[in-house]
């Protein structure tokens, strides 16, 4: 296989070479002679193969390489069976007789799998490690520093950017747990022969798994058809979709606040050159990247459900799409968290213009506030309570006062709150709750995940 | 309203009534009251409210309608408000105070999804569980009534019925030990006001939010912004589409199986009318419909997904998308699931057709075993017995002749194996190898999930 | 079947009337009665049946209701069956002979799916023109109105409003079209019999056929199974989840622009509530209820492109997810396209605020007009033009002044464009090519689109 | 960048080598290149640059390889941009000027795609007119050929293996008429500036993107924003989805009847390896890869629909996804269509099975004959005729005997019939109906498309 100009942006501009690196042909090739080998040690062990057997077969793995595997795949349509008899050939009489002995094709493709899986997975999971615990420092550094809430696009009660950023900490330490509850079921080898009977090791192929799998350091699956059940591989593809819809939205957090009407935060672009035609602006690329890769995460879930659906002991159509989807899928969240990772480093803070938008709307955000009040002070019925609050918030928009100011204009409401520094109980800045505290409500928890799993 | 013509057809033909009770408008009412006054009566603990509200509260409860709420929505365009308007009105000067003091519309309606959906999981987990039991009970009946193994719909090593039932026991038993791991990320109350920061509530918010949720018998989420996160429901789309799938995969292989050319299983269907053409057809209708359903419950998970990418601290449009998409998921996993109770329930087994299927294929199931004889017994490499076991393969299906008739008439066979009974090693009753085992480990695997969760 | 609290928020909540109308239980049923019937008659008209069969069976279509169907259904398991079976019997002996006569039941229920689809697309379209109606004469009417273009959400060259709706007036112009395009492969009568030969009629099919479809109004499918190819319902679902998509970014833009900060646009929301916490908000509901409906209309694609996906001559498996897919998708566009176009109505202008927001970015929206200037006027390269107006944008944004005089101060500007008037050039009022004219070729290729289907 | 293993599977096992040329990065730039000269040399015609401009900047172009761009975009973060920065410096002062005057990046980017789009889709109809004209030739040789037909994977009413393929021939039909209508909507140059506005062009905008268009074949889009509107995008996914799912369905078809137990159809595999474990196996994997794929593309296209939900005048978060999904699409697709055709190649078909296997059901499928017959003859209701049917089917299948000897034995069914030749009447094989007429319709219709479009 000649150069060639490449066809998929997952070879050269998405993902790690870290992330390629686990799922490139050589290394899908070595993980199927790792577990070749795993298997055979194991034979030998039970004292079914000899263990000649063993030392040809290593031999014959360390020279023999992916594309002889490909080549030979070229005359038999197959691939395992490629490798299988490459090893014997390569290895010796006894390699070419022990080798892969009573297994079928997927005790070694699913097998490597779950190894290749266990490989992204963790690479994943550094990442998203790394992520949680740069956005706890910076949910802890902006505990108070107060910023307009945002509901429906609109002003709400006030925030702090700590406890936006909480949100966040939270929803990405349960996909951590997420991850952690699903590889349970995920990470497995699965060894049973042609239909799962495992007829060709009868009388000792539960040993015989319980050998292989220990070896790989996995739990077994403790049944299956030819092949591992694919429940787990929806179930990883649902929960990465998961994870990359959470960096979605974290995504258009940063892409909303970084628009020059708002500009709260941004991220720093540094040199690079913003648009072809339009040289001063500094475009919100990174977080916008997110947002479209989670496309393609998300939309990789429906393949996985789909492949479930096999037929009886297995069909093959999971086969073909799993060689596109499993390796996609990774390579874009590996993307997602390396740009996710990348957009905090460079996330700039503008706290004055949080504090200014905070009083374009006139301190509205605070109504609630007058509300409780007029209920708590007044012993208003919520209804009227609600009524007059919103005149005030209204006067105050309407007159562009702040709406301590307004509301105190409102003779129906001074007459209830004569002895109220309304100012105090309705300047933003002072109407933040709980926030600080949930701040650290959540990243102790994110802290409980992390050391857990 | 007045009686329609109904236009859904959950409203009457798929799901059961008490799934449907579960999602009706009147219940979810019903729920919206209950957390209503499982704050209020919290604000009362906590001293913030005074007894009476309550007392007053729960007499407005009791009066109030689902269609009251929903005519007072048309003018206010909101129906927490109008529920909350309502409550007040009905119960009187200290309820109209009191009632959703704090509160935002989300702190009661994303609390009474996690109830709602709490009860519907606990439906969903009550007819899985009897499903499995049926299937363990159908496995261990089954441990050792020998059919065909198949693989790409081609006949493979034998197994046997049990066998291939355990497989789906172990896969329905992640499904629910799947659920269980969700669970505690989704059932959870969520309460912290407009933006999620306790604003109202400052200085007793988190003890507020833990008297409430104890009071509702569940846990409260970390933190949140307007709405509990949305990674949660889309978890949980993703946990039932998966589900729906392995049934949409047993659904498939019964509707396989029951074909007149194969006939091993079908499902008894009565004095049903099979079809208005074909008088004499006896159509898997149930295990269609299950295979049609799933693909609602796939499709679902995408809504769920999109969801999660909120602005801020919430926009609305996961609101108008849930009310659909939640309870027509759990309408159509219930429906699948009664559907495949059902199906188990009126299976019949044919094992003479499965041993008749056996033969159709000259008992060339067990090549394998022929190949391991000639590698153990032979000595040949994998490559050669291959080749002579495909060779004897390949005369049995030309000659119309048993696989061990075939091997024994080929000189190059037999000169190697003539000490050994070919028909003992190769009949395919002989060749399930640790099926009856495996079934032992499923069954043992899908007890201990069902008793401990 | 008693009143009962409904499930389904299409039932009641979301979709029109009129569109609930279309696929009620009881129009599903008067539609298979009128496909009976024009079966019936095509019968009669070629001589197979007698008139007198005819007369009778329109008798008894006339007495028969849905309740007494489905009431029958419950015994007979078979909602068609039991439609034949009752027209025969309540309209005598010979409409109990020739009713249904060579038919099979998706003869009537695909004939019957193609003539409601024709009604409900007709409620589409219609609201659809009206929609294109109302933007192509606010297009017009803004033609001149010039508001910041964004492009990343960042200040891009400045656009016009009516700019800004000629090209969604494009995009709803191109679904009108695709609507139309589809409907030629979508409404076809369906008649073939069990498995599509036509084989009761022998002899006389083809013209069977012709009769009945031109009863019905439609052409028929040129050929089917037992029944019509599952492509066309879901080119449908492709159609309007592209229809809803369209309508999805036209809901962004509005719930963008009215955020606080923007406030070009927003819908104008009379005294409904904002917020049950927050008295001041003015949400833009309808504009989020358009985004949240319009993941359901995408979810649904893929289940209709499973449905292809049927065995031989057909299965079951379309059959329940149609019941549940096709009623669903048609009300979600249905609510979908009456909120866009209530939105339309009730949008607010107000042209100041986009004045002020051209000038927020100090009118750097206009350095690509100076990059062409130094290009075209002092004949620099491109990569020093860029540089170059660029320094001048910077320049603008730290000093805080119009881009033209930033660019007037920077002397290397100066020396080449002293002759040049560069406000006249760069005030982004001035800037907007040649969108005046593109809005009367959008709203032409829209009117021709509307005349033509 | 070295050579390195490849990641993605596209990039060597899957899709033909002529469409990866097409998707290319090296062609991608070419067609880049291709772009921006069309748009320089329409500068020139219209007198707004030098023809030296034009010379100088094919000069460039020719020596300007992919590579090199994508190095310079690792400095500047901007591939459109480092392509013209290098096409102004490699080609001199005139083409430094005046290449990309007043364009934006997806001026050259979506005219680029819409380009490779048209080679892509040409290669695409060659395939599908191709695989047409072989089932047309399939059909009309098979016009005749009995054989089951198979509803619910039960038997129905005969048909003949011409009329099953003249079904895909219209399905398939119906998907290149679909592609010609989306192409007119798909297949446009997009030419407006950083807005669409053509503000560097004003004045002679319109004329600019009309010869711009000519020059390279294509209409333009009427209006436009930054981007061609992604509705096209959408469109071209659904309508390749659909197709992927004919041909899945198309694929399911021949996996089914290649069972052992019916065994009509299957793929003749040659030598190929069936099986690691099983030598006698030989699998229907060409089909099975079709099933596989489909999944791939029917997931793609919520991708696209999602890409259609950009902000104001485009956002970048289709750029991405674009990037992974569009030639991943088509590489699907292709090999998909490689597959069929070659699926068809390998077709074998046993005439004797398919007589054999309408016997198996001992000529029931024919019991709607034996209803007609005792409508029409008897003067039977049809519920009367459907219970005699019925219980006639019911004994042949119990008695094992041929439907019209079962019929014949029970009174109340010989005393209607007497004058009847049952047997001629019910043998499966003379019941056909039509279906040798329809193939012809079948046929006269896919002919008619395929010259049209």
């Amino acid at each position: 296989m000649k150069e060639r100009s490449p066809v998929c942006v997952y070879e050269w501009r998405y993902g790690s070479q870290e992330m390629r690196q686990v799922f490139s042909r050589d290394n899908m090739v070595e993980t199927y002679k790792r577990v070749e080998l795993a298997l055979l040690e194991s034979l030998v062990e039970l004292g079914v193969a000899p263990p000649k057997a063993l030392d040809e077969a290593k031999k014959a793995a360390s020279k023999l390489s992916a594309i002889q595997v490909y080549d030979e795949e070229k005359k038999r349509g197959h691939d395992i069976a490629s490798l299988v008899f490459l090893m014997g050939r390569l290895g010796g009489e006894e390699a070419a007789r022990w080798i892969h002995f009573g297994a079928t094709s997927n005790d070694v493709i699913d097998t490597a799998w779950a190894l290749v899986i266990r490989d992204a997975l963790s690479i994943v999971k550094k990442r998203l490690r790394l992520l949680i615990e740069k956005l706890v420092v910076l949910a802890e550094k902006h505990r108070y520093t107060v910023m307009p809430g945002r509901t429906h696009g609109q002003h709400a009660t006030p925030i702090t950017l700590g406890f936006k950023v909480a949100n966040y900490v939270y929803e990405l330490a349960r996909s951590y747990e997420r991850i952690c509850d699903a590889e349970k079921r995920i990470l497995r080898v699965k060894l049973g022969g042609a239909t799962g009977t495992m007829a060709s090791w009868n009388g000792y192929g539960l040993e015989l798994r319980k050998a292989f799998a220990s070896k790989l350091g996995l739990e077994p699956h403790i049944i299956s058809t030819q092949v591992a059940p694919r429940d787990g591989f929806a179930e990883l593809a649902a929960v990465l979709a998961i994870l990359a819809s959470t960096l979605d939205r974290f995504a258009v957090e940063i892409r909303e606040l970084a628009r020059p009407e708002i500009h709260e935060l941004w991220e720093e672009r540094g040199s690079a050159i913003g648009s072809s035609a339009m040289p001063q602006k500094a475009n919100p690329v990174t977080a916008e990247r997110i947002s479209g890769l989670a496309r393609i995460a998300r939309s990789l879930v429906h393949v996985f459900l789909e492949n479930m659906v096999l037929w009886h002991e297995r069909d093959l159509t999971n086969s073909s799409s799993e060689r596109v989807a499993i390796p996609h899928l990774f390579l874009t969240i590996d993307q997602i968290l390396i740009d996710a990772n990348n957009l905090v480093d460079r996330l700039r803070v503008d706290r004055d213009k949080m504090k200014r938008n905070l009083y374009l709307t006139m301190a509205t955000a605070t109504t609630e506030a007058l509300m409780n009040l007029l209920i708590q002070r007044a012993r208003l019925s919520r209804e009227e309570a609600y009524s007059l609050a919103r005149k005030a918030a209204q006067k105050a928009l309407q007159d562009q006062k702040p709406l301590w100011i307004a509301a105190s204009e409102l003779p129906e409401i001074r007459k209830h709150l004569e002895d109220v520094d309304l100012e105090e109980v309705l300047r933003p800045e002072n109407y933040i709750g709980e926030a600080p505290r949930l701040v650290s409500e959540a990243t102790s928890y994110a802290r409980a995940v992390l050391k857990e799993c």
